[in-house]
């Protein structure tokens, strides 16, 4: 007779969950070998994005590029020679989030990669994301791998990591003001970072002079201004590692039907829910809305993986389109449909971010905290921001990934079985 | 029987210099002392906003500031000494706009004064605007002055210009493409200048670099990166001189009605049109939606001056509010009434501008070149974005002007006249 209805458990939860998600302050604190700081992270493992899945079951481009990843972390000396190892469990791969990364389309993850480090300090958990390798349609994360790839990852390792490290050692960065201060200079914060990544310049421009001045550094402070003067993209994976750390910190509120993981492999979408522990719920791939490179048509794209909807979790990317009208010059469609689109995203949360606003809807904040529920009785899934990557490699285009809603039922009939006295709907 | 409608002739000469406005490359080409390098600008002059008038007619705090400039300058030891020099001609006040410069507020020029000089790369003209002086409150062109004033004034010379003055000895910037650039960033390059600045300063950066190398420089290269990040209003006065240098290519086409000048004084709001030479058509003050700093009210608000309209004459500004959700935090509003706003701004103008392009509208461009004669005929005058002074000195909030339409009645029945022939409506 005194037992408090489920209802009531999911309401407080969920108000918990959300404080958490809207309270969290991810902050940039350092800069390391993902193999140094990385848990559960040794010199064989690689980590690639989406619901873990066995070895045996990567295909395609996003199992091409974990081969990759084992040559150019030196593990194998070719591509047959690393697939030899990989069957034989010599190296070993992981889901990224089951190691407090999240990563960029295939997210590849070998132990020499340099990670930003974001720590949430208002919950103290950390999270990681390797960095942006540069704006040429070929990277490793979109499953491409050559001499220049290698290069370019080497230079992030070299140079990239040892100065913003020596940056960093001068204090931490506190990301989410930054951040809100780019959604009112036109940025998403997932498929545009342009804003964010001049204010993170900017913010670290002292600490680069500091640098310079010595001989020994002034070239490679040079070269990571040349970086970031030459591709606008390069906040990203920082946004991503501090959305990342806002939504761990909402996970694992018993009874909490907020969403606070949505994940891509090269089999399924997958969502990870807040009361329902580790398990990722999977479905089919979104249906995609692209708008493809010179060259190029949906029916050369391909699935290999991403976790950038990270962002989308927390209420930016999709949740604050409206803020971002250039994005059509890169994704299609018109401002019109990306404000309908961006408004409809209210009927999904749970609530609007006090911090992350919206100046187009007269600074209403972001749609944030996507509720299960909602999401299932609705018939409504999250509007995805993204980059679309091409069956031969490469990226091909970017668009809006619109989740199928099989792998929300899943988890809605999962978290019916685990509270029975649930009614849902 | 041969002759040519003058209608026909207008079209003509319209097209002729909306050519000239669109076309124009303002380049930032250096930076020195308005003494060095203002056509007429003599060690005694003090130039101001607005249409000319005779130094007894200035009044209130335009008065003030000139007062002011004259005692900063050292040309007068008090106010009162500075009125007497005035007054028996040993010091001579002048309109910005008779000497190619564009005033902000009242628009204050000594000849000591540190000014940007802006060349129009397309035609070969130059234009000049001095410096911004910072945030706060009480600024002289605010009509403000005191030891911290003038304190403010002097570094901009001794440190400000000198330092940028090397920046620009390595090359020209062009501005264009950055303003294009900054309205996909959220400016719309009169009210709000955030973008612009970060964009402006992130292109100096590595020039402030190679200079702060030499630890003569390092002190003040350092003193210029703290006023750029402490100040997103910074760009205003660039690209002031960058509108004044395409709206002066544009004039002086004879038969044209183009609208190649808006200016503010104590008295009167003013405007020049193309084919109407260096006359300048008077009116009674805009009328103003403000927003005003706490403690403030429409009452407390006081006309000293103001040429920042001048953005509103090549497309940006009023022109391109729709760009500038964020604007809203600054002069009021809501987006959807700047949308209307800015649309209605197509059915007074030429064309669209080709480069300077609305995300919001879907990449349209801005409206462009003001018809006098389609100002004319449907009564609806531009759309200016502006601060606003207070009558006991400094900025006391924002706002949206709209000029009355008795300036540009003056200007069609002064077009007549020199066109007889011509039918405006």
């Amino acid at each position: 007779m005194n037992e408090t209805p489920v209802e009531t458990l999911r309401e407080k939860a969920n108000a918990e969950a959300l404080a958490r998600i809207v309270g969290a302050e991810p902050v940039l604190t350092g800069v390391a070998a993902a193999g140094d700081v990385v848990p559960g992270m040794t010199p064989t493992t690689i980590l690639t994005s989406g619901a873990p899945l066995e070895w045996p079951e990567y295909t395609g481009g996003q199992r091409r590029a974990i081969l990759y990843g084992a040559v150019y972390e030196g593990l194998a000396g070719t591509v047959e020679d690393a697939e030899a190892k990989l069957d034989r469990g010599e190296i070993q791969v992981r889901a990224t989030q089951q190691h407090d990364c999240i990563g960029s389309v295939a997210g590849i993850y070998t132990a020499s990669m340099p990670v930003f480090v974001v720590r949430d300090d208002a919950h103290g958990n950390v999270a990681f994301c390797n960095f942006y390798e540069g704006k040429s349609r070929f990277r490793l994360n979109y499953g491409s791998y050559d001499r220049e790839v290698a290069d370019g990852l080497r230079w992030l390792e070299t140079t990239m990591a040892p100065v913003l490290a020596e940056c960093l050692a001068a204090g931490p960065v506190p990301l989410k003001p930054l951040m809100a201060r780019a959604l009112r200079l036109g940025d998403e914060l997932h498929s545009r970072n342009t804003a964010a990544t001049l204010l993170l310049q900017r913010e670290l421009t002292p600490r680069l002079f500091d640098l310079a001045v010595t001989a020994e550094w002034r070239t490679r402070v040079e070269e990571v201004m040349d970086f970031f003067q030459a591709n606008d993209y390069a906040f990203l994976r920082l946004g991503m590692a501090a959305a990342k750390a806002t939504a761990d910190a909402a996970h694992g509120v018993e009874h909490s039907s907020l969403i606070t993981g949505m994940a891509i492999n090269c089999r399924e979408f997958a969502i990870r829910v807040s009361g329902l522990g580790d398990e990722w719920f999977r479905g089919g791939h979104p249906e995609l809305q692209g708008r493809f490179f010179d060259g190029f048509t949906e029916a050369d794209a391909e699935w290999i993986g991403g976790e950038s909807c990270v962002t989308e979790t927390v209420g930016l990317g999709g949740m604050a389109q409206a803020c971002a009208p250039s994005l059509m010059n890169y994704q299609g469609g018109s401002f019109e449909a990306m404000l309908a689109n961006n408004e409809a995203m209210y009927s999904i949360t749970l609530s609007e971010h006090p911090e992350y606003r919206i100046p187009a809807f007269d600074f209403r904040g972001t749609p944030v905290g996507i509720d299960l529920h909602a999401v299932v009785s609705t018939g409504r899934t999250p509007l995805i921001d993204g980059g679309l990557a091409g069956r031969s490699g490469g990226q091909i285009g970017a668009g809006v990934l619109r989740p199928r809603i099989d792998a929300f039922t899943a988890a809605a009939a999962a978290y019916a079985e685990r509270h029975p006295a649930s009614v849902v709907f």
